[in-house]
């Protein structure tokens, strides 16, 4: 199907915009109004830009408070008309009316949207109608085409948006009931469930399909089932997107229109990860890797990576850089050859991550090539999860990077008080639990710490930490004994410096390391069904780090100037 | 009336809190519970470095889902109150009960919670019972009292919270019902009115009494009413105030506690302002200023400080600085002393806005010093407001600065699109619309522009435009032709590159000047009774004018390199 995309969704002048709605491949564009009266362009050189582009100019947008008028404002009409013929758009957005002086009057409705088909139909322009969720009486999207069925003419059809049809809880089946040809544009954004004003929610926390929680497939599936022909088109209006990299934007506004016709096809991920097949770390991390009981047991042959196993956790480290972080990220899964071709069809050949953190399919050989010795035993049985620090404004397309690309499904999402501001954090896991990842969102300002975390499972934690402190006390993260004071659990864990949740599947033992670079690691037991991350106690881990952090900082800074 | 703050009001690890909220003069503080757990010093320690700063823990909290439960948690209990005697804090918040779990029984909540007050008492400790607005079966305060009443014991009395009674519509004249010696304590929260769940509303965007649109004066004459006598304590959870500078946070807490105060007293503004007396600028201006009909007509005579007038608009220039930039205010009361004292009694003797624009209130006298001639006749008869950006994280500081210090008034609150986000702005005025001034919020990200700007009034904006624009056509900040095709107004708006925009009391005509350094000009004119400040056409300016300042940055970064 065309694609396209409302230029209100990304950041940017309309020449930015509209250059990188093009690089991402759409095939044409909502043009909003506020973006053409801002940008010194003629009409007729923005329509020639947009030509040269590749992008057709699929609709202009919005025309409001028109409509079931005491006296409709044709004037203005006519002057959208000379603009839009100038742009060679040729389909009008009417969003219902909001004015406290319209008419609860479907008949009036209807005649004035007629009169203004007419009026269109000499411009060889169309009039699509969009009930808006807060219109003022009419806010149904089957309320928007009855009256346009009332008002019977060809220049005259609706405009569907899944936000305003999902966010009050329509149900979009009705959609079967629209003749296609009557369908003239479909408007497709998710959002997150939120308890607040419609008008709010809309203008402020709209995102792309498969970012949200709203079944887009399911409604898009009504509209080609009534034979809906026009583009799948993404219209957001989303905080982040509006200051974010347009050119990373309109690539994921693509991403999820992909996704949603794979979803469309009924093409679940081919190959979902079934598990770690390493993670792999920069930097002079052996020592590190020593003491939590890791064996390095081999080397490849042309590059310098290290092997390092312990049990069925495998790490592979990159020793040339400097300062130690999480590279990448290998993934086992049943067919190698799908999943890789599945990623390059969501336009991510190189799987990598908003963080920059690169993602792979190695092959079932991969390790081989390492010649690796045996581990020595130890406690570690394999990487339990790993945890990503993901840039400002670029939560959502994180969210949609792992669901779309890695077939992870989102968990659960919290806000965790960090001493410096509230700390974003969502879980995302395959079905079986195998593959887990917790992306957490950068914070801004000065106080930044965009740590990353591999957190490795032992099936007897406090033996690991008895051993971890008996042989490297200062490996382990130190909890403030006030967190002990307060907690109803065995007294060996303060001594241990183990930290512990429970939920209603079970219980969680967790111990941190210091961090080395951007890097640290965690040691995890989950005990019966137990299927969070010890997010209650993120805020102890939090507080502790920013205050090494900063005196980290404070000695490097007296070491430049010393 | 003492002073406390909830340590989760302001950012930082727990004695970085302690020491902010110290220095802004607060006699205590309500401890969170997070930020003892998170905190390496144990609660002897934290006692002293709390008594060494002056500070008393007025209440340890919260203590959530007690009361009403098949069988109450009296173990977790007293891992509390044990926590509190080494704290020496000797009142315990006991919020109303959340979980799913809970019985809705007045009776066996009043029976666990006279258990809970028996237990306390053995530690010398006071249980003070609030309504959360969310509570599963108690939710109103006087729901709360009840239960309290029914109890029925000394060491059991009930809190109150402002945003838990003001957020559901409660009316607070019930408080003087209840006898204040069993009000153990009040919390205080302003918050903007807005239309979403009370929960998030609550977690996030709470402010200081006179930043939203509470009636906190109202509330706590009631609770004086009663006989209340404990602190008034802020308890704020936002956002903002987790990521802001502590000291500055701490700081407009206690000057919201202070203007409270004042209100209680029935202690309007003494003198507020009359008129702007001058805005003064810094840098290379004066090409601009003659070009725009000003003449220098007196300075200093010991400083190196110009006086330009026209009109009454007058403008103070420090010639020494090299960029031009918007340093300060004088503003024009009938009581200059009366004025400046109530300044200083909100702690801001200096008058400095956080974005570090000075004000004043000169005496009468002040232009005489520069021994002025007449200034030539001229289009501009005065300042109309004034427009400074305010930095992230300090606009609600910003509000409350010019509402309490200076006396203004909140108005209109919008969201304006701008490329590369949104802009948020709020105009504040005098009652007499004599002095306006708007506050913008800088975005965050390498796309700020944190512009400011002087509006001068004329009474004939067409014949300012056509003399601008015949003598200085590269002073007028260009409009694009879009905005004319989409006008309907007079044709000649266009040629001048006039803006316009109406309101139901009249219209408003304005030009815009090019930025120099981070200030630019604009030139109104309110016509009838108009009161808004053109907003609806700064997205076009601030577009354009986004468009120059990249240029003007690749212009130098070449220059630089060149």
């Amino acid at each position: 199907m065309r694609k396209s995309i409302a230029t209100v969704s990304v950041s940017g002048t309309l020449t930015e915009k509209l250059a990188a709605i093009a690089a991402a491949g759409f095939d044409g564009v909502e043009l909003f109004e506020n973006d053409l009266l801002t940008c010194p362009l003629p009409p007729e050189e923005v329509r020639l830009r947009a030509a040269d582009l590749g992008l057709s100019i699929e609709l202009y947008q919005p025309f409001r408070d028109f409509e079931a008028m005491p006296s409709p404002d044709l004037r203005r009409a006519e002057r959208k008309f000379r603009v839009m013929e100038r742009l060679g758009a040729d389909t009008l957005l009417v969003c219902s009316n909001v004015s406290p002086q319209a008419v609860d009057d479907d008949e009036l409705a209807a005649s004035q949207l007629r009169l203004l088909a007419e009026r269109a139909a000499e411009h060889g322009i169309r009039i699509a109608y969009e009930a808006l969720a807060w219109g003022r009486h009419v806010n149904e999207y089957l309320h928007a085409w009855r009256i346009v069925r009332l008002a019977d003419h060809p220049n005259l059809g609706t405009c569907l948006d899944s936000f305003h049809i999902l966010s009050r809880g329509s149900d979009p089946i009705g959609i079967e009931a629209i003749p296609g040809e009557k369908i003239f544009f479909l408007q497709l954004a998710d959002a997150p469930l939120l308890a607040m004003d419609v008008l709010q929610w809309s203008r402020h926390y709209r995102c792309f399909p498969g970012q949200g929680t709203f079944d887009l497939a399911g409604l898009v599936g009504h509209a080609l089932k009534a034979g809906y022909e026009g583009p799948l088109s993404l219209e957001v209006f989303n905080d982040h997107f509006r200051q974010a990299d347009a050119g990373r934007t309109s690539h994921d506004g693509m991403r999820s229109l992909i996704a949603l016709e794979q979803a469309l096809r009924g093409a679940d991920h081919p190959a979902e990860p079934t598990g770690f097949a390493f993670a792999e770390l920069a930097g002079p991390v052996g020592g590190v890797l020593t003491a939590l009981g890791f064996t390095r047991t081999g080397a490849h042959p042309d590059e310098p990576v290290e092997l390092w196993e312990q049990g069925e956790a495998r790490l592979l480290v990159d020793t040339t850089a400097a300062d130690p972080s999480l590279l990448a990220v290998g993934l086992e899964t049943p067919d190698q050859a799908a999943a890789t071709e599945h990623a390059a069809s969501l336009l991510s050949p190189t799987m990598e991550a908003p963080d920059g953190t690169r993602h792979s399919f190695p092959d079932a050989a991969w390790r081989d090539g390492f010649a690796p010795s045996l581990p020595a035993p130890g406690d570690i049985t394999h990487i339990d999860h790993v945890a990503l620090t993901q840039p400002w404004h670029h939560f959502d397309g994180a969210t949609l990077f792992y669901r779309t690309v890695l077939g992870l499904r989102p968990q659960e999402s919290l806000e965790l008080p960090d001493p410096y501001g509230l700390l974003r954090s969502k879980a995302m896991s395959s079905a079986d639990g195998r593959v887990r990842v917790v992306l957490n969102l950068a914070q801004v300002g000065a106080e930044s710490m965009p740590l990353q975390h591999v957190a490795l499972a032992t099936d007897d934690l406090l033996a690991t930490a008895c051993r971890l402190r008996a042989e490297h006390p200062e490996l382990l993260l130190p909890i403030p004994c006030n967190y002990y004071d307060d907690l109803d659990a065995d007294p060996s864990l303060r001594e241990l410096g183990v930290l512990h949740d429970r939920d209603e599947h079970g219980e969680f033992l967790h111990l941190y390391t210091v961090t080395v670079g951007r890097v640290f690691f965690e040691i995890v037991q989950r005990i019966g069904g137990y299927r969070g991350y010890g997010a209650v106690n993120a805020p102890v881990r939090l507080a502790v780090q920013h205050l090494r952090w900063a005196n980290d900082l404070a000695a490097r800074h007296q070491g430049a100037s010393a």
